[in-house]
């Protein structure tokens, strides 16, 4: 059932990835697909001189997902890999265990709705209505859910290199993108040491976790020797949600609440913040970061590269 | 009911940025207050040559708002004004009505709990089922309740200079901020022409937009002369939420998607996105921008001015 939009498009753009001189050792990878037409429109904006221009702008679009017969969740997305955000979102929600067989996902572009099915039967109408008092306007998704069995989680020990991270900035910044295309979306990568293996983008960050998330429990994806690196804050949920993934290492090129570096102290993640140019802060697990690169020979982020996560 | 952290402080910081040399004509005004202690936490981070630096990281807490006695939601906010916040979000959920009278509102500091009671006896256990089944995790809040009465709803015209956005981004921007002191920080600013009125701060951007809304509310300050600037970018809900409040003019530094264009031209709201340094976009309305100041006498921005809505 795992459909990608124009996968023509999609191949020339990793095509266009791997010739357009960035030396990458050859991995499985889903890149942004900035070419699609589908998740872009033409919109007309006039400027401070009173000229109009076209613009190309992100679309936003609601998603209704189900698990099995229940409605879960309707979440506002660009619209790309509607089937692992699904099961991103349930597997992130605790509402997907382990050892569950997905049988089925269906997805019906016109209804936007996609449609999880396992063997078990599931019925989290009691979850529901805890979601209903715990969900905030600031979380983005559910608080009371996600911090369950948090205390009972230890991460791996996971080398980090500095050489690692600054070949991964350079990488993600320069890729094709949604974010290079139009702006105004966030996105999040799985990376191995110095590689990046899939690169999802979202209106909605934690969307783009999410992605990331369903994509991992499909494949059987390990966490235990992973990277993520998302463009957005690090606050509390952005931790416990990399956390409940398995990931040992959360970088990011935004800032970070005290909250959010509290839990990655607490789960011995290694937290990475404000990642621009040569720059880099780590929040947590201090211990297991190598400075093996020379920041000097780092140049300083130019105003044409990514200024933000979501400009 | 309404108390302030540290009132002496938040005067204090009116004062300094009276006296900073920004000429304005006094007007009430609610400030971030970056002194605040109970706002930010001292935290250690390393940086890219191993050093270790003392920063202020902002916090995030849960606070958990009720309405007469039933709990409606937990809310991550950085705390302050959180009477405002819990106001400001019913509101905007449509769980107050206009002619709503908040007898008392309650705030528990070591509970992190608000009560708003009201005149009129409150169920939204339907309401509430509803919100089970459309909240999204892209969205932030509510998408199902928000959009009740948009097609009936019409904004009223509003003239909206340049000089007053080009007024509006040096205030801002140069404010004693949370942003400037810690960042990881979004900003909501209630304006009337090129005077900055309300500045709340939030790590949601959309807690911002509510205490401004709450403060709307509990002060019935008029939203048909008003401008709403936001940090954040321009998703369909920050401009339906804006829509809800009544208010004609949302502006922001950010980017803009699609469908948030889209509704901005359905209620014929002026939408201006990307507002930095002599360069802005008006996505709606362009025919109500006056064009009255010369670009050209605008410097652009720099590094050291605020480069995103949460870095």
């Amino acid at each position: 059932m795992f459909t990608y939009p124009s996968i023509a498009l999609y191949l020339a753009t990793v095509n266009a990835f791997y010739q357009d001189g960035v030396t990458h050792e050859r991995f499985p990878m889903i890149l942004p697909n900035p070419k699609d037409p589908t998740l872009t429109r033409s919109v007309q904006g006039t400027d401070q001189h009173g000229a109009v221009h076209d613009l190309r702008v992100v679309e936003e679009r609601p998603l209704t997902i189900y698990l099995n017969s229940q409605e879960i969740v309707t979440a506002m997305t660009i619209g790309d890999h509607p089937e692992y955000l699904a099961i991103g979102f349930l597997r992130n929600q605790a509402m997907l265990r382990d050892d569950d067989e997905i049988t089925c996902v269906d997805y019906d572009a016109d209804l936007q709705v996609v449609v999880v099915r396992t063997s078990r039967k599931t019925s989290y109408e009691e979850k529901m209505r805890k979601k209903t008092r715990t969900s905030g306007c600031a979380v983005g998704t559910v608080f009371g859910d996600m911090m369950e069995g948090l205390e009972t989680l230890t991460l791996p020990n996971a080398e980090l290199r500095s050489s690692w991270l600054y070949s991964l900035s350079r990488q993600i910044n320069t890729m094709p993108s949604l974010y290079l295309e139009a702006g105004a979306i966030h996105g999040t990568v799985l990376c191995q040491q110095d590689k990046p293996l899939i690169y999802m983008e979202d209106v909605g960050r934690h969307n783009a976790v999410d992605k990331v998330a369903g994509w991992m429990f499909q494949t059987g994806s390990t966490a235990a020797d992973k990277i993520l690196y998302t463009t957005g804050r690090l606050t509390s949920e952005m931790v416990i949600k990399t956390a409940n993934m398995g990931i040992p290492v959360l970088a990011s090129r935004s800032g970070f609440t005290a909250w959010g570096v509290e839990i990655a102290q607490q789960l011995n993640m290694t937290l990475i913040g404000r990642m621009r140019g040569k720059r880099f802060l780590c929040l947590s697990g201090q211990e297991r970061l190598v400075l093996d690169a020379d920041p000097e020979t780092i140049p300083d982020e130019t105003r044409a590269s990514r200024s933000s996560g979501a400009k």
